[in-house]
């Protein structure tokens, strides 16, 4: 690709202070390219009244990928019009205006972290990564939605759509990734209960025949949130709907210990894509130079990988945080209890040295 | 109650052993109950070609509560007709045939079962019991479906609906149930994409002015699916929509380790219950004696409480499960590496023995 650029979308919170941080990386790494900074969310909203402004949509239709950082603000503070309905009127937005129809969460198990994770060391003896694959323009979060009165009480209503193409794009992506891995896909659906699960099971099987090396079995939604917590070993690929998709990522994302670590990638089916932590603006400690920056540069990995082909700087940014975890390094959200956490910024120093 | 009689219904898998080793406590603390069996599930399809039959209807119909086992075959034979939709036609069947309209899921932490939670220990420090309220009527459950052919594509549509009273129902179980526990509700919605959810906000706290008491908060629900892992202890009451009590009652009942010993109550807005174990009728173990029967037995403590109000009884049978647990007795499930497990009968039997 020649000059290439991306959209940097900072946000609100902690999104300036790990972008700052995450972009330190980037122009170590890639110096071809070039950054070009929009505004959204709250921040976009005290100069444009608007969450997602159309110069911030100008600018990203003239970039190659964007690298996103967070929205949103105080709960206290829901009502202020910057705030209000600032989530979905930037992520749901943005998600729907890229049409990025597939989410890529990775909960990445580092043995550095052994002791913080929630779970007993045994338990995660045999765990690498688990992938989540999610559906990112059906389900409940776009189909119709309405509130009425009948018979002098309140009523409101859902629904939850997907269409077969829908359903068959995030199967051929799980196939694929999982051809890379370990050949193994496991799709989530509710199909005992609900129609667009059925849809869904059918869908993959039908998919499945094309990927005979792939290993594919379904699992019900309630049984997977147990059998994460459970068994987490089990698990390489999941590929699962929008909804489901959205609590089981955030189920997984805790497993290893901390929101702060996790990356995510968005593509539309052109291939273009979104990168951004999977955890939120955290308000409450944002402006201190507390945040893990890791969720950000490890976005700007996947975005290195995915939509540049750039393999080996990915994977030396991968690297360079693996090894500034091994050498003690942490920020006080995967602290120990009696060890000193470092900064946001001094943690970023500790992954540049090791570039 | 004069003459009190239940509808036993075993079903099928684990269901009728440890449903007989129930019936044997129950002969112990209440003998003045009577049993009426009545058949469900595939046990139910082979005599009368129904998951649940009209004969067990008018049997439920005559009696005062319901305990009920477990219903469904293993996945291989899904597709037999004995098999095929079990779990649909016989628990959702049920729900709707007694208008069930609450679960009450209690996931509690035995001390002497610290080591077998898939949790680290000092997670587990704070933890008593998390009680999850479950809406079981509305949602997406028994809302419209469908699937169609459109463009020659196949589409499917689920529709959750809510209306403002089931909610209120649930908000006033929660919030009374909360004055006999820890004052605190957490209410677990999705209220910044779905308008089912911002009206179950909306109601919750509506009906929260009338318990000034107790402290309400709202979680969403991918951050409660999160938060029950990383931090179980901060919950007592949650209360929740129908799909999201499904995910979040199964991952509630993994942390303690495991599913065998979680009981479960359903009510009717008359107060009309049922009891089952919140896991199914794992064919895997079936006829082997193997089965963990506590849920089973909790289900019918939590019975002996809410239908017939004999508390000493019910109290009863908890302490006899916990001295159990104390004397080191394990069924398989619960069983550590190198320790050797009691059979379904003979953990019974120390039971019997405690009681
Ligand atoms: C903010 C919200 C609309 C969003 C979602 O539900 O998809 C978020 O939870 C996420 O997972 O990215
Ligand atoms: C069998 C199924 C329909 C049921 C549900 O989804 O409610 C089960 O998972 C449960 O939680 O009791």
């Amino acid at each position: 690709m020649m000059n290439p650029s991306i959209a940097v979308l900072a946000g609100d919170g902690i999104g300036p202070e790990v972008m700052a941080q995450t972009l330190r990386v980037l122009q170590q790494v890639a110096p071809q390219i070039t950054t070009k900074h929009g505004l959204i969310g709250g921040a976009a909203y005290c100069q444009y009244k608007s969450h997602f402004p159309t110069a911030t949509k100008q600018l990203i239709d003239v970039c190659d990928a964007v690298l996103f950082g967070s929205v949103g603000g105080p709960i206290e503070a829901a009502e202020q019009p910057q705030w209000k309905n600032c989530e979905v009127n930037s992520i749901l937005a943005l998600r729907n205006h890229l049409k990025l129809a597939i989410n890529s969460r990775p909960a990445k198990f580092y043995p550095a972290l052994k002791d913080i994770s929630p779970l007993k060391n045994e338990r995660l003896e045999a765990c690498d990564e688990i992938l989540i694959l999610r559906e990112l323009l059906g389900d409940v979060y776009f189909g119709e939605k309405r509130t009425y009165t009948a018979n002098g009480y309140k009523i409101a209503e859902d629904t939850a759509k997907y269409d077969e193409n829908q359903i068959a794009q995030v199967a051929h992506h799980a196939f694929k990734i999982a051809a890379t891995r370990k050949q193994q896909v496991v799709s989530v659906d509710k199909a005992n209960v609900l129609d667009t699960s059925k849809l869904w099971r059918q869908v993959f099987q039908q998919v499945a025949k094309q990927y005979p090396e792939i290993t594919l079995t379904h699992m019900l939604v309630d049984n997977c949130a147990m059998q994460l917590i459970l068994n987490p070993a089990q698990f390489d690929v999941i590929a699962t709907s929008n909804l489901f998709g959205d609590i089981l990522s955030d189920a997984a994302s805790a497993l290893p210990g901390s929101l702060g670590m996790m990356p995510s990638a968005s593509f539309s089916s052109k291939g273009f894509g979104l990168y951004e932590p999977s955890g939120g603006s955290a308000p409450d400690i944002a402006g201190q130079n507390k945040a893990n920056p890791m969720a950000q540069i490890l976005s700007l990995a996947m975005m290195l990988r995915h939509s540049f082909d750039l393999h080996t700087e990915a994977n030396a940014i991968e690297k360079a945080i693996e090894n500034t975890l091994d050498a003690g390094f942490r920020t006080q959200d995967i602290m120990q209890v009696g060890r000193r956490a470092v900064g946001t910024q001094a943690f970023t120093d500790e992954i540049l040295h090791h570039l």
